[in-house]
């Protein structure tokens, strides 16, 4: 079945107390009308995220989606069937937001159009690269606010959940409770400046659950899987995403701890996700050549 | 003019008081033999990083070259004619070595048998990424050792110091003093375990000199500009990358400082080169199609 959702009903808080606006089965398709992280409220460049913005209404996520079936241990698997951007997405400068945020006198807004396929930044047509920053389910714990990642997932801001990508969530609390929001129409690794191009879309999702368990996010594309970890501090991340990276080869290939840990050495890519938030992402790519 | 360097001679520091082992002009090329990271020591699976190894004979460089006409304040351009693997490579495991060293209990030696093209690990045939890990000319101040980064080179283990590639250094002192050694038949981003597949090589180099002042190492490929920076924080070393790379932007473009950051979120990619060495590598790769 295929549903539609717009995006009249958004939160903040990733949270097992919210109340779903939607539940569907599993198999079913969504259409996911998602709102820009700034709630669609910068629409030309004399608005910014100057000391007037209203911040509570920062990254909105779209939801959230009750999958019936879906149980705590499971594994809620979204593959990403299409994104559909907006015709105009933001880039913020902010003082302070960022790597050289301390080199940001003042806020400004740039206005980026977008045709679909390509944006138009300083006379540049440059090729899009559609992803969802956040999406992610209830977490295990109390609430995140949707600005934050985490083992549930939310701001994960990874370049791979992208079209054509499932993205696999440990489902915390029954029905899952999935929300999504935050496309970019563009973003490099890192997301330096501490916004991509910023855009609403629509998002259509197909749902699968797996009666297995697992503690962090992780991607399977065509040619990879994508082991997800944040934290505050870098090389904490990097030992998560590397140790369940490890884990991984080791049991799908049934060899050593020691023999894919010099597996992952040699063949896989540790790449950073986002460093502009207040806990980091990296991820672990696992050539399925390998597996 | 076209040299041939044996690794008869090797150093172990990186020092403007290593007396060079040949002199070149610009534009020559030059055949650099280049020993193992374990100076060729290891050449079965019974011989380990156990107890008696000699760690006084880790990451040779051969060299030091002193490049006729290279002053300091230069920048020297060298770049990668060739990368020619010998056919037997090794990866290490030792307990405390790599993101997960806490986990390994007993040092361990794999073989690895390497065809030119192609490595054989676990009945794998995988594609060889052949890159040198270290390289790099002397640095500003007193000597640093061959196993760590930094802005003179150093043991970087970046993965596009590879054929084809133009590898740029600031110069610091007459002749600039390149050496190299540490190539890899294959590495992850990151050399997670601590080592790649560890092979001699014989590397075919083409030097140059332009008159212009580095902070950096940086790497010109056909589609990119990379921005090397090493630090024991990786959070710094992402801030050095960032900076080098927004300032390159800014320059090249004659756009403002804000302009170029915000250019570099949306369209450049931050990577991890190791996180395995006392002294972390990242770096920033500006596509070519932005500039």
């Amino acid at each position: 079945m295929k549903h539609y959702l717009s995006n009249e009903k958004v939160i903040y808080d990733m949270s097992p107390n919210n109340e779903p606006v939607i539940d569907i089965n599993k198999g079913d398709t969504v259409v996911v009308e998602t709102k820009d992280c700034f709630s669609n409220k910068i629409n030309d460049e004399s608005t910014t995220l100057a000391d007037d913005f209203d911040f509570s209404v920062v990254n909105p996520a779209t939801g959230p989606i009750f999958i019936n079936d879906a149980e705590p241990g499971d594994t809620l698997k979204v593959r990403i069937e299409d994104i559909s951007l907006a015709e105009k997405g933001v880039i913020e400068l902010f003082p302070g937001l960022g790597v050289l945020g301390n080199s940001v006198k003042k806020a400004r807004t740039k206005i980026v159009h977008v045709d679909g396929n390509f944006a138009y930044i300083n006379n540049m047509k440059i090729k899009v690269t559609p992803m969802i920053g956040v999406i992610g389910v209830a977490p295990k714990d109390g609430s995140a606010p949707c600005g934050n990642p985490g083992p549930h997932g939310g701001n994960m801001d990874t370049l791979e959940v992208t079209i054509g990508s499932t993205v696999n969530f440990p489902v915390y609390h029954k029905g899952a409770l999935l929300s999504l929001g935050d496309a970019h129409a563009l973003m490099g690794n890192g997301e330096i400046c501490g916004t991509g191009v910023e855009i609403p879309s629509k998002t259509t999702l197909t749902i699968d659950i797996e009666k297995k368990s697992i503690n962090n996010p992780y991607i399977e594309t065509d040619e990879s899987y994508i082991f997800i970890a944040s934290h505050k501090n870098i090389e904490a991340a990097v030992e998560i995403a590397t140790r369940d990276s490890v884990m991984f080869i080791s049991e799908q290939k049934k060899i050593s701890f020691e023999e894919a840990y010099m597996l992952t050495s040699v063949t896989c890519n540790l790449v950073f996700s986002q460093v502009v938030n207040p806990l980091k992402t990296v991820r672990m790519i696992v050539p399925k050549t390998i597996i």
